[in-house]
């Protein structure tokens, strides 16, 4: 049983909570059993810490509950936390995507993800500078779709080249001179999502012809990305 | 210009920031120019705390920035904090609703309050045991659409019997065999959402005899609040 905060492997777990050392090793930590049992499922799951015994089919660490409540970031008591290796990202990226460039919101794009498993989305794409893949708060919003659906980092100058090649219509969100969204049938499609401050890049607006809007009252602004993501995924599922 | 935090003006803004003595003085705090423009505009600015001068028609207090940085809880700079009077509630409702049953994230009843101005939602109504409606994460996720939209704190009980006798449609939304959404078409309508873990609390289950539906895929078990709330409103305000 783990007693000590100073022991070696809680070090390590708490090196493994910077992005660095995330990207270093390739591992990242999911906190609760809801969590550590759908990367277990997923077959990512290296180790556990609990509090009691339990089986997940690799290591377990006993940890004192004083050291979980150390360890965890988590507000509420949790009894088990899971190392897990990173997730394959699989370069087939199917009929439907949602590119994410520079979204810095962990909770944004978590919700993104629950919300692209829901109306059959098929890839998640995060440009280099969006928030990191594997925060836990951005796992956690996800509501474990995250270990479900396909998400993978891309440099988007190449990318969206790449995909255009490939006959998808890519689409930007900027603007409310382009087509509402209620009239978008295109059977392969990326939509491209802005940062919740400044939009779309430059770089990436040089890459798109097209622009697709939600019709809004024009004394609101703008909607919040997650929930603006969520509309036009739910819109491309139904013209499915 | 106040230079302690031990001034009596700063221990005064420390307490309301706290629900019970906002609820007592009927006065809430707002953060940075934006915020405070449109509490200006509202016609509910008290008195405004800067570093700098400024002129926004009411009382400013001239505040040393070190102490300014003390009563922010914001992790950005601001340079204005302003101090309002609590909205009129009023008490036409228009024809279309939501009422948010236990809805606890502020994130959440913020993003739910931009987007009903988005999508020309006449009201929002919060059960009483929701988020505090004056919550500073809530005001600062509506984007400012918090002082354009009518919310009101109600007993869920006595309201929604209340607008049955109006002849409102009431809807819930937590079990998958009601009506789609798409297939709504109510002039007067108002819908229920619940709480984030729980769903909608018995009692007011009791008073809903119809319910609606997203259509999401099965392995997806439900949406974000906020999201499914959207886009509820979304397909409202297109049934106009």
């Amino acid at each position: 049983m783990i007693e000590s905060k100073d022991n070696k492997k809680i070090k390590y777990l708490n090196k493994l909570r910077k992005s660095k050392y995330m990207y270093i090793d390739k591992k990242f930590i999911v906190e609760g059993r809801h969590l550590v049992e759908e990367a277990s499922k997923s077959g990512i799951l290296l180790e556990t810490y609990s509090i009691n015994e339990c089986n997940y089919n690799v290591p377990n660490n006993l940890v004192a509950p004083n050291i979980m409540n150390i360890i965890s970031n988590l507000p509420s008591k949790v009894d088990v936390i899971g190392v897990c290796k990173f997730i394959e990202e699989k370069n087939t990226f199917g009929n439907k995507m949602i590119i994410l460039d520079n979204v810095q919101d962990p909770g944004n794009v978590g919700t993104i993800i629950r919300s692209a498993k829901a109306f059959n989305i098929d890839t998640i794409v995060l440009s280099i500078d969006s928030v990191n893949k594997y925060n836990e708060k951005l796992i956690r919003a996800s509501q474990g779709m995250f270990f479900k659906t396909n998400i993978v980092v891309k440099d988007l100058k190449y990318f969206i080249s790449y995909i255009k090649n490939e006959e998808y219509n890519v689409y930007g969100t900027d603007v409310v001179n382009g087509v509402n969204i209620k009239d978008v049938n295109s059977s392969k499609i990326a939509v491209v999502m802005g940062n919740e401050g400044t939009g779309i890049t430059k770089e990436v607006k040089e890459l798109i012809d097209k622009n697709i809007y939600i019709d809004i009252n024009s004394e609101c602004e703008s909607l919040n990305v997650s929930v603006a993501a969520s509309i036009i995924m739910y819109e491309i599922n139904k013209g499915e």
